[in-house]
């Protein structure tokens, strides 16, 4: 068979990853596909100092590539929401197959783009989006097809992962490790998106789709950040015999879906619990084959690149395929989507843990256990730190069992109006991750 | 599309497993592959309490499932050789596609089973083969297409990893684990399969040539037992800061293929070696995307059932597939299978853990040293336990550095001839699995 035609756009870390790629490992990556894979074209604003493109033809117009019309697939890794879409639409449009790592526009823009792909019948891979080189998207939508997925749980942003693995086991606050993160380029300048959740609440918008069928709803992805987090909690955290971990975690109950990222602590035996550094794991819980779970480089050049790599091959073999024959984007047939509702944070169901910082009187443990019994919300275990009273404050902290989120709201404004209370309780949510 | 027709022969633990999924989730699977998947015809010697086939037609012949005009898929659950291959090869030679779970068969026959099957323009899925519901087979195929894989490692026999666990965990023998074991029904009433690595070899012969692009070459296989474990070398390796798996290694070197499963000492920190009691995992190493790992239930009635079922939809996509641009059965083209050699154990390279039985004298760590040192072994770390000297008698223990096998037979016959070594000396090897 004749080579597959490449066209990139973008040759930043990815891009010029996968360019790499592609020329180191060609002879293996045809005794796969069958064909070569070679890069016809590459769209780039400026060289990349890590990659020598040759003699590849260089455009700084990554329209050039979505119209030319020697390429069968378009590869977008420039990134952002809006050049990246128009791109993406115009080589769709122009009957082209789309590979893309692009996270934020297939979370936000995914819907969109894959009604398109279909009526122009081309695919869009987006194996690169969530989890840079571990093959999640492939495991989940292929790989467990036979199971009602019951629920996800996973580590996908690297630096959030970086900085909480850092305050553990070096007793460092979050500002410091987040500098140092910058210093090393693991976190941007503004690192908003990493520390805040968002790059994580895209991915988890991606991998909730492909697991339940339900379309892509980034607007409804709760979404809490690491930067509040506490030295102080991480200890309480460990004594109490968890770890706390930047979650994405999507569930399906029969209300409806649970979409949400924030700290969480989970049992420290467990192995996600023990996936350290940048590294990146997600836990799949799927009805007939129980809990699985899949590890490896969640970004950098050459691993995102492996993904998209991949993608390319499996494009390469679509490509002789029956169009409505093939895996679906979303994992569920287009007519087959449900529309089972995202739920309210409120309405979402966990375990939790509490810091209250009480003033050291007898009863107020009595006070705090009457207001939660009073809500039906029973205490897996309650610690009273006595050694660490300060100006008359003692921490206390306790572990509920799981119960829906309204009501441990309600007994934290109550708890926060005890008199014997000072200072807002803090919440962090527990996850048993079975 | 209209239903995809399936034939299921055997209704034992998997057949069972498989029937029943197919059941509970029809409308999942239906809403993923955009058609159903219906059991058309079981072939059972009995029926399966666990399963209610219903009006499912039944025969006691499985060669009518593979004559059965009506059946697109024969699912082959019958395990063995014999019988099994020759179900299979019935089933191909009438055009029809076959899933199946047989380790063995595909170790042993999968090349004649491809060449038939590719003769035929059908496919031959295996998934369920290795690491029951862990994905992993599509992972290494298509999900890490991209990379040259350099090496992979795995727990691949859930029994050998129970024992393994319980012998670490509660300080019980071997014998008294494995008792335990074929009591909970875990272990077979001859063990050997699975004690002796025969098991795991099988799965491993099968990983390594789909990573690789060799040929199945299971009669090359290495392939080392736990049974001779003892709590004492369990032990010593905790405090070495080690842990004991049963573990299958592939690893591609300059010369040849490394293929062997044995007992192994791996970092205690690594996520693998935490994986304990029945559960499986994979790690794989390629050169784009570095170290990843899945990890899942390996074995048992659903989780092998999952691997089944989501193969029967790889399968259903597949049927409007050109048979020239489909996945390859070993991953890579046929025409394009290389003939780089497996190793014998003596060329394969590995640290060693080394256990000597030495009268206590002074001057014996010089002799071991000498010995070590003068074939060019490098010593990481050595301890002599003083503490347990019994009948003059002394344990020294030590890792090497990396180094062919080789040299270490030849150290060890060396050790062995010394006047001041009792007994034969213990030898585990050790990999770092970075």
């Amino acid at each position: 068979m004749k080579p597959v035609k490449v066209g990139i756009c973008g040759l930043g870390t990815v891009g010029g990853g996968t360019f790499n790629v592609l020329e180191r490992n060609a002879a293996e990556i045809a005794r796969r596909a069958g064909r070569g894979i070679e890069v016809a074209q590459i769209a780039a604003r400026r060289a990349n100092p890590k990659c020598d493109t040759g003699d590849t033809p260089i455009t700084a117009d990554i329209f050039e590539v979505a119209n030319n019309p020697e390429i069968d697939i378009v590869v977008e890794l420039i990134g952002g929401y809006t050049l990246a879409r128009e791109l993406v639409l115009k080589a769709l449009e122009n009957g082209k197959h789309v590979v893309t790592a692009n996270k934020a526009l297939i979370a936000v823009h995914g819907n969109e783009i894959f009604a398109k792909a279909r009526e122009k019948g081309v695919i869009v891979a987006f194996e690169a989006s969530v989890a840079g080189g571990i093959p999640i998207i492939k495991a989940i939508r292929e790989g467990l097809a036979g199971n009602q997925i019951n629920w996800l749980a996973g580590i996908i942003n690297g630096t959030g992962n970086f900085i909480l693995t850092e305050m553990r086991e070096k007793g460092r606050t979050f500002e410091d490790v987040l500098q140092e993160a910058q210093e090393l380029g693991y976190a941007e300048a503004d690192p908003t998106f990493d520390v805040e959740g968002i790059d994580a609440a895209h991915k988890l918008t991606i991998l909730a789709s492909i697991a339940f069928g339900v379309p892509l709803q980034f607007d409804k992805a709760y979404t809490e950040g690491i930067s509040q987090l506490t030295t102080a909690d991480v200890n309480y955290a460990e004594a109490l015999g968890y770890r706390i971990k930047h979650l994405g975690v999507a569930r399906s109950t029969a209300s409806g879906i649970e979409l949400r990222v924030h700290p969480t602590l989970i049992p420290a035996d467990r192995l996600i619990a023990n996936v350290n550094g940048v590294m990146n794991a997600v836990m799949v819980n799927g009805d007939a084959v129980g809990s699985t779970l899949y590890y490896g480089a969640g970004a950098g050049m050459e691993p995102t690149a492996s993904a998209v790599v991949a993608d390319l091959v499996d494009v390469a073999r679509a490509l002789t395929t029956d169009p409505n024959n093939r895996v679906p984007h979303l994992a569920f047939q287009p007519d087959s989507l449900s529309a089972h509702p995202i739920l309210a944070i409120e309405s979402c169901e966990s375990a939790y843990y509490l810091r209250i910082q009480a003033k050291d009187h007898p009863g107020v443990l009595a006070q705090v256990a009457t207001i939660l019994s009073e809500r039906g919300i029973n205490i897996e275990s309650i610690m009273q730190k006595e050694a660490e009273v300060q100006d008359g404050l003692v921490p206390v902290i306790l572990v509920t069992h799981r119960v829906v989120e309204q009501r441990i709201n309600d007994a934290i404004a109550a708890l926060e109006a005890l008199a014997d209370v000072v200072g807002s309780v803090v919440r962090i949510r527990v996850e048993q991750l079975n």
